[in-house]
């Protein structure tokens, strides 16, 4: 009987951690999450994924060919495999993710940005199909950009480049956790929008069902509830968000000329409620050369584990 | 006798135009420049051109060839030829630039953004040869840029990208001719630094040599020589200026990852001046990750027609 080969696409995000085993159509023949544990050492992480994998490989069927696995994870060097400094995660300055997965899971693995395979996710198996220029917004955690010029990923000299997030939204603006003030990640982030909420309730005495949590309770998806209740501070947090997005890709836009904007991660789930004023934003701050030539879009892998996909389409793209 | 092949190159500035006849390692077999009167209609501009060249050929060598035309113009779609909405020439929405020179010139004619030819220019003549990785900016009247991205010039879906000059450097800021309020064009051009004397010397008392000059007297060399008498606001305008670029240019660096950054244009001829307080703000903006990783440098090209010599470039590009 012939094989069915796959790879496996890891999301390793600052939260969770997912994966998938994946095979070349984009069909999931398992997948798994669980919690990345980012505040304990490196080591850790790895046992747990040893225990995930391990059960999934048992409940495979014994056809299924692993060739490779691709990573797709913040802060990540594409040349050494090193995830370098990164900021929400405690696991040192120089984590050797690439080799310590490799001994994990027993095939070669190749790691890239999160916002990168995102970008390459969406070009094999979403809606940037065919495109030469595009960008890929995750907002997720943290704010990452994935951007493919004339066909192809663009990973800058030392593999690095693409970082949409640590640029500067509000010059002296919040702190964020990279060191720099500003940072567009503070404002566009699930994080960012919880931060704007909090500060909504505290500047306004307007009523809110948000102001019965906690901040550690308050999450992106409790946001997005009482925006579709008409919740007027979680309106004008989505407004404020979008405000800050929008104004920031059309700088992007002014840098890159892309055909289209793809929106994904956690806080795209919001849909409307992200991409109208961040539409609105972006218009207004685009230059005039570019009107009517960028397109704004949320993934179509949003709902569909894009970040596992994208993974997995790092993996697919060395062995094709 | 074999017949000595050059190209014409064509520096179209929003105050003066150069042009040069140019061989393949860069020597100028003859130069001229006129003013370019950008607040008359285009049809001036050509007439005047038509004079120049005219002019230029009956002294040339007659065994000279001329094979081809490459122009550096602000506002240019490299795919068309055509000037769109230049908000610093009063030539109307659509100038068709390429056909109108093709027609005095009477070779092929190649078009691009001043600043990308700055960029072909300096891989072909300059400091980045055998880089893959780089950015030009150019601070003239204007702030334009030119991204080569993997060892090609980076020209965007609609061959419309690198406008640094557009992105925002501080928001509701100055209003800037492309209708945006805040571009960075707006600070870190000559017209950027001219009016940022203007500011000091009407919110400071301090003395200074510059108080004698009208906004209209006020050049970019006049600034430069007062820094170099150590006149204070001469050198707080230098500070303000380089601030500005330099937390631009971090931001520009989380995007592109290069290997370095070279400045050209007249602002970039004030050197250390210019060099030092924007390779501060640079360090002091950049994300963690790249410190140590981008080099600062003013182009090699900048009291060499740098912009004639890009042009050039363009040309002689499409004939090897």
């Amino acid at each position: 009987m012939q094989p069915t080969q796959a790879v496996i696409g890891i999301d390793l995000g600052g939260t969770f951690t997912k994966i998938g085993i994946v095979d070349a159509f984009g069909n999931f023949l398992a997948l798994e999450r669980f919690p990345t544990l980012a505040d304990q050492p490196f080591p850790v992480f790895l046992d747990e994924l040893r225990a995930v994998f391990s059960e999934m490989k048992d409940q495979l069927s014994p056809d299924v060919e692993l060739l490779l696995a691709g990573v797709g994870a913040p802060d990540t060097n594409c040349f050494t495999g090193i995830m370098e400094n990164p900021p929400n995660f405690n696991w040192g300055e120089i984590v050797p993710l690439a080799q310590g997965l490799s001994e994990v899971l027993k095939v070669p693995v190749h790691v890239n940005n999160d916002a990168n395979v995102a970008a390459l996710g969406e070009i094999q198996f979403g809606g940037a199909k065919g495109m030469k220029h595009f960008s890929v917004i995750t907002l997720g955690t943290g704010v990452g950009s994935g951007f493919v010029v004339d066909g192809k990923l663009h990973i800058g000299n030392d593999g690095m480049a693409g970082e949409i997030g640590h640029t500067i939204a509000i010059r002296h603006g919040r702190l964020c956790k990279c060191g720099l003030n500003g940072c567009l990640e503070q404002y566009a982030s699930v994080t960012g929008i919880r931060k704007s909420v909090q500060f909504l309730l505290e500047a306004k005495d307007t009523p809110s069902v948000l102001r019965k949590y906690d901040f550690e309770d308050l999450t992106g998806k409790a946001i997005n509830d009482a925006a579709l209740a008409s919740d007027p501070i979680a309106l004008e947090a989505f407004e404020f968000t979008g405000e800050m997005l929008g104004y920031k890709l059309a700088e992007m836009v002014a840098y890159f000329n892309p055909e289209a904007i793809f929106l994904t991660g956690g806080l795209a789930k919001a849909g409307i409620f992200i991409l109208e004023p961040t539409l609105k934003h972006l218009e207004a701050n685009l230059l005039h050369i570019f009107h009517g030539r960028v397109k704004l879009l949320i993934s179509e892998l949003v709902d569909k584990e894009g970040a596992v996909l994208g993974a997995a389409a790092l993996a697919w793209q060395k062995v094709l």
